[in-house]
């Protein structure tokens, strides 16, 4: 038979699926493993929001709605966006898809002619490679050393800038680093964007989980020239527990707003009326909720980093804000651990997960070797007991 | 600014969210207008499939799924593929994704290299057009008139394939046409595929609504070597009410579906979790309100076609399938109706909305002038004010 289409069949499968999937079979042939690798939360939706999604269905609000989301959610968006960071969009800037990686892969799709080159720091999370190169871009990998905390410096990002360069991609606070872009750091990135005419897909979607007390700066809120240039992705997925109802936005430009409700009317339509209602709620309704899931989340990554750097051969950054630790396993490598070489941290990961039981995502696929990702969105019990056999597996 | 994606800012506005963006403005400005825009049932979504979300929402089944969509659902899909269509498929063939519409961009994305040839019978449901040149492809419009039923034949597929065509588009039954292929006319138009080596996306998404005792053959159904090249697309939104809960599939090679669920996991991840569990419900639940449904939709087409008939100036064939008529207005072309000259069926639509307060859909978007689509998907009270206006506005 014929090809199928070159693009869609060099797409890989996601490296932390795949630790996921063997994790899960593993569960299922009834071993007792440990997980740290899936990025969602390990709290239930909270039950105003479960209330709002029971109204809708019941009331029948189970129909079309308009391609870009409904107005009432297009609204809670610019509400929450300029009371959490005051910046001011209309409604019409809005555009809700499903899921923040949706929204991704159509800003990437709006904005990408085929051989544009997108500046992308790593480690990155392994959906913005491959998403560029769904739309036809190349990825130009910027790398960010541990020492520097994973983030790029301004004469990195002007270095790797050519006539090519269409994009900046920035996830802030970072997965898999964790790591915060102070406001100068960013206004230092957003000078060069405004030099090189750069757009800037600028994802937040870890915004509101900081800790020790971070104050987050917006990349649009920057200024009105370098708002017009930037396209900020956030969704309701990670703040409120959400990931299952699939509800992502973006920010930007009306213009390319339009495009992307154009591009969305014709690929998609609208996400799911009930999550859209129930997104609403999220964003309206009390916020105390997330400040009671942010600390325990912080107090886990206290506990972790402990553990991590009490550790001989392992280390890590203690993260300031999302949900995920990197762990240097630099001093490990050549070493035996469960009668396995460990040349990489692929090997690591395997190793670890066969023999120790415990399911951690090698950052190979994130553009940074000796590293994995930890999350500590799992319950402290997990973590304590993925800790106990890290400090077996390695001794 | 850089300049956005070519392809991107190519992709038009659909001319039926158009229709319908008028028809609500002018609904929200207190107008007694009469819409027949919309291709979305007017009855609610079932209690048992109702049910079956609180449920999920309530046990809290709303994190992230598989990416193709939970096995339950994969399994619903064969089982019922084999029940009303009887083909076998086993559920690593299934990919599920947020609404039929996303399945049919999704598997052109998959398919088309850039310059690929696509065939497609006109009229069609504008989005095919617009998803083949989202995926680099160049639609070949093959027009079928209304005299063969909007049909194509196979001779007139043959002249049109070339070097480059790579697949056939078919919607069986038809929107806009409502009308349905024969399995002989399906065996012809397959042995053309296999002659040339193309595949085919066969939307079959109305296969439930058919009327006056019809029976419906799959394209996969034909024979081995065509289910090979054969993408079935269907969902849940037309037959289970349920527009607004974005759950579609298709059926395919299972190298395909692989490819597929690899796009999915880098551009969308999974549908809504609730969702998906209330589709499990709609699939193997009860099926008698489909029949139900079906019998009203018949209803409501014999006495829309038997209005349409006897008016001078208008005729439309009786459709076979789904809920859609095509009104021919071609002996109205010249004349003078609210005030405007009528030169086509975009200046009818336009000036039956502004004067004659009723939404049409104008079918140029469809590849096809001089005609006008209307559902049925609406009550039958609507249809007889539509009707009253109708009369008066064409005297």
């Amino acid at each position: 038979m014929k090809d199928i289409s070159k693009i869609a069949a060099a797409v890989k499968t996601s490296t932390t699926l795949k630790v996921d999937a063997l994790f899960k079979q593993m569960k299922a042939d009834g071993k007792d493993v440990v997980g740290f690798g899936a990025g969602e939360p390990d709290f239930d939706t909270p039950d105003n929001i479960k209330e709002a999604a029971y109204k809708a269905i019941r009331e029948g609000q189970t129909k079309y709605t308009p391609v870009n989301g409904i107005p009432a959610l297009r609204q809670a968006v610019c509400d929450r966006l300029k009371a959490d960071c005051d910046i001011s969009y209309n409604a019409n800037q809005i555009v809700v898809a499903s899921g923040a990686k949706h929204n991704i892969y159509i800003a990437l799709q709006a904005l990408l002619d085929p051989g544009d080159e997108v500046i992308l720091p790593a480690p990155y999370w392994v959906t913005y490679a491959e998403a560029i190169m769904m739309a036809g871009g190349t990825p130009v990998i910027v790398s960010a050393p541990e020492s520097a905390d994973f983030k790029i410096t301004k004469s990195q990002f002007e270095a790797a800038v050519t006539e090519k360069t269409k994009l900046l991609i920035l996830n802030n606070p970072s997965n898999p680093t964790g790591m915060l872009y102070s406001k100068e750091e960013l206004q230092a990135l957003a000078d060069v964007c405004l030099k090189h005419d750069l757009y800037v897909l600028s994802d937040e979607i870890y915004y509101r989980l900081l800790y020790d007390g971070r104050k987050f700066t917006s990349f649009a809120s920057l200024g009105e020239d370098i708002k017009e240039r930037t396209i900020i992705v956030s969704g309701v997925s990670k703040t409120y527990a959400m990931t299952g109802w699939r509800i992502g936005y973006t920010a930007s430009s009306t213009k390319l707003a339009e495009v992307m409700s154009n591009y969305l009317s014709h690929s998609t339509s609208s996400p799911s009326t009930i999550s859209q209602i129930a997104a609403v709620e999220a964003l309206n309704g009390p916020q105390e909720g997330i400040d009671e899931m942010r600390k325990v989340f912080e107090e886990r990554r206290n506990y972790l980093c402990e553990r991590i750097n009490a550790m001989p051969g392992v280390s890590c950054r203690k993260p300031e804000g999302a949900f995920y630790v990197m762990m240097n396993i630099e001093k490990l490598i050549g070493r035996t651990l469960g009668g396995v070489v460990i040349n990489n941290s692929d090997d690591f990961s395997l190793a670890f997960l066969e023999s120790g039981l415990v399911a951690l995502v090698s950052c190979t696929g994130f553009g940074c070797d000796n590293f994995l990702r930890l999350t500590y969105a799992v319950s402290m019990e997990a973590i304590k007991e993925g800790m106990d056999r890290l400090e077996q597996f390695i001794k």
